[in-house]
């Protein structure tokens, strides 16, 4: 089993601090919403973002749609051996259902977002989908999970070949495998990432986008261990 | 050298028969666009699609944005070592410059595809990202492409382990290879694949969607031949 975290997701409902902004009411109105109902995009508030606090790596929900895109339609998820995770900035988590067909239209992945966000589970109590729970720190989180062993993916972790990373592993008998990539487009992790992982690998000189990161580990993963 | 090709892509501009109703009127001057200038996309042209040949598949621009996302921003890409092709269900050929920084929000991905389909380059000469090429058959593609091997993956081709099926390949010294995806949410390819690739692989039983695939023969590629 691979449990995949995107931690420190960009994903989080309009700032207080941005709801009287007359633009984001009209923004909000166009939606049929109020400001306090929409989530934070860059894409299209980014006019108004200046001056709140880490603008520059917020309001980025496309990365968590990606993400979730990328995870839940592969391989490993369709085979049941794949369990998916998202942690907000602000320590919202939010589990998926496996067997979720996640929204392809952008907009309506930002509704469906918006109306977690009120509701705390999607589509509804008979049918959870996605659920979130609030106020779980990414340290806590990954205490919670039951696995072998602790992997957070950063540019500046011990650089390693997935294959042979993997194939060591699971010589090591480590098969329930916990996996952290960053969901924020630049910067570092705000954790702790020494402390609560049990390695920080690197699988790319450089920085790498989540859902190129998530197709790395989630293929790897398949070739050694399905 | 890869080349990814997906094929047979369901992007196409809104068909003739549907210009002239109502609804897609009012849905192309919200664009503030003609409704010749707007590419056909199920998810929001759903209702007027009944009646068109193959409705059942068209209309799926969100594949073709997916797809690019995943390959685009490969390590693959990274390193200079992709080239990346689209062949629509018209036999459009769309060429991608590598350094593209693809567009993330889709609606306007949606937008820039369909200047791309009137200009034929987006988004001007100097600057080539994306060029257009009409009526170039899947095989005349393949034959016009210089390559050591053509393999096209589908559901009913030959089962592959990727890792394996690679390695074999390098040893035989293919190194140049070209891969074709099909770009349709379900269904055959409308070519005579078995006629036009050297081989016919499938990486799984079921159907997988296109960036998935995508995402396996990249990650595959990169293990092997990097």
């Amino acid at each position: 089993m691979l449990t995949i975290i995107l931690a420190e997701s960009e994903l989080e409902l309009m700032p207080e601090s941005l709801r009287a902004n007359p633009r984001i009411i009209e923004s909000a109105g166009k939606r049929r919403k109020k400001p306090e109902e929409i989530i934070l995009d860059s894409s299209t508030h980014h006019a108004v973002m200046g001056g709140l606090h880490e603008q520059e790596r917020r309001g980025r929900p496309d990365i968590a749609h990606l993400f979730l895109l990328v995870s839940l339609e592969s391989i490993l998820n369709k085979q049941g051996k794949l369990r998916v995770i998202i942690h907000t900035r602000n320590d919202d988590m939010i589990t998926i259902n496996p067997e979720t067909r996640m929204i392809k239209n952008y907009d309506r992945f930002l509704g469906l977002m918006g109306q977690l966000f009120q509701k705390n589970i999607v589509p509804d109590e008979t049918q959870p989908l996605l659920q979130l729970k609030k106020n779980v720190t990414l340290s806590e989180l990954l205490k919670e999970l039951k696995s072998d062993f602790r992997i957070v993916c950063s540019a500046t972790g011990t650089p390693v070949k997935l294959p042979q990373y993997f194939t060591e592993l699971k010589k090591k008998k480590h098969n329930d495998i916990v996996c952290v990539i960053g969901g924020f487009p630049k910067g570092e992790f705000h954790s702790n990432i020494s402390e609560i992982a049990d390695e920080v690998i690197s699988i790319y000189p450089e920085m790498v986008l989540a859902w190129t990161v998530a197709g790395e580990i989630l293929v790897n993963y398949e070739n050694v261990f399905l």
